[in-house]
């Protein structure tokens, strides 16, 4: 398996990079091929801007359009190029980051912003009767498979169906549907870490034992159920799931996971 | 009023550009003050890192902790201590922004990252019995207002109920609810324009107006009706809603609004 982990943290000693670490040593023991794009090690531009796209950046600047056409063109500077190009080599792809206000940190979003551009992430396939583009399920990255391994500082109670914060599947779908399943990716259920705050070294040892035994039974996972767009769940083009396919009593987010 | 207007878009001719230029105009003629915190121009950094705490970051370095030491003791950076001084000063705060994978673009999450540090934007108040910080409609920037103004690409029955993108409303709550109400903001509903990759230079009229219709009636606008932490709907440590204060059949983010 080839794996390509995009890790976000600015101290390696962090229990993020510790993650990250084991990670890569358990799945090369494994057998497995890794390579890490480290965006803080890189010092990842994370503001999608005009130089993004060179020759092809338009004026006005059109974000979409300019980065589809420098995309097409290979005009997209040797930074992005070189993700996309780890994207397409990797069979799985691990997001390990922390939880900075509900979300990933601006660096990571900053990689998504630059790096899923018009044509490559989105803005693929035909439009008609039947068919919406190639996403949500299908796309550019479909085969491949996504697993976000995060840290949250407050207790698991937070995160859970009645806690202050909200359920951690429901902070988590924009990223994992409207990210990750976008372009195709068939994503797993994510690794999180509760309680980041108050962990000592002597956690450590299982939770190592814990990610250690994810990394391990990831052949075996069942990705999120999530509704294919274009397998008969949703009308076109309005995008709403048909009536009656919901399960008794769910709504919003998760209507979009099969039952 | 004083209106503080955090805005993210590279390129001034943009709809967003337009629409943080009309607020400015139609603030400013209503005899408001309004100050402008245009992150692309003022090339804002976005990686939170050790550069942020000064002195005060350790090593290893401890992103909670650090930050809340550098606020403590003066040792912030002149542009994050800018900003926390202009949130400060206004009573409402507009943040102009383009969804860009459903969320805000990096540069303002980044803004989010460093200025939101800890002791100024959590890490506040006591905890006890009956308080569990000062926080969810308590804290440093209580007594303010927030309203997003977004622009999304995708009409707007993807973002409607049963839309594959999910509600606009639960794809929003995370920065409505976790990051502005965190700290105590009240959250004006937000003004969401859709469709925006296919809007025209004749649909701009329009527009204007109705931007300019919010801007002018927000003194009776209501804030989103977020459930207090501290006002008795919630167990205190688990942070759970109490059971039976929910409508019938409303789960996940929405438990978390007064009926």
């Amino acid at each position: 398996m080839k794996t390509l982990i995009v890790y976000a943290h600015p101290e390696p000693r962090s229990l993020n990079g510790s993650l990250k670490d084991l990670a890569v040593s358990t799945l090369r023991q494994a057998g497995h091929e890794v390579r890490v794009s480290d965006l803080y090690a890189m010092r990842w531009k994370a503001a999608a801007d005009a130089g993004d796209y060179g020759p092809s950046a338009s004026s006005p600047l059109r974000v979409a359009a300019d980065s589809g056409r420098a995309f097409d063109t290979g005009n997209l500077t040797p930074d992005v190029r070189a993700e996309q190009e780890k994207l397409l080599w990797a069979d799985l792809v691990i997001f390990q980051f922390p939880l900075w206000w509900y979300t990933m940190p601006a660096i990571l979003k900053g990689w998504f912003d630059r790096v899923f551009t018009y044509h490559f992430a989105y803005g693929v396939g035909e439009h008609n009767d039947v068919k919406y583009g190639e996403r949500f399920g299908e796309g550019t990255l479909a085969g491949r498979r996504a697993l976000l391994s995060v840290t949250a500082g407050g207790p698991e109670s937070h995160y859970a169906e009645r806690g202050i914060n909200g359920p951690i599947d429901d902070l988590l779908f924009p990223i994992q549907h409207g990210i990750l399943y976008y372009p195709g990716l068939e994503v797993l259920p994510p690794f999180v870490l509760y309680g980041a705050d108050r962990l000592t070294r002597e956690d450590f040892p299982d939770i190592a034992k814990a990610w250690q035994e994810r990394l391990l039974t990831l052949d075996s996972t069942e990705p999120i159920a999530f509704r294919r767009q274009n397998a008969g769940d949703y009308e076109i083009p309005s995008l709403h799931l048909k009536e009656g396919l919901e399960p008794a009593g769910r709504s919003g987010f998760r209507l979009h996971v099969r039952p």
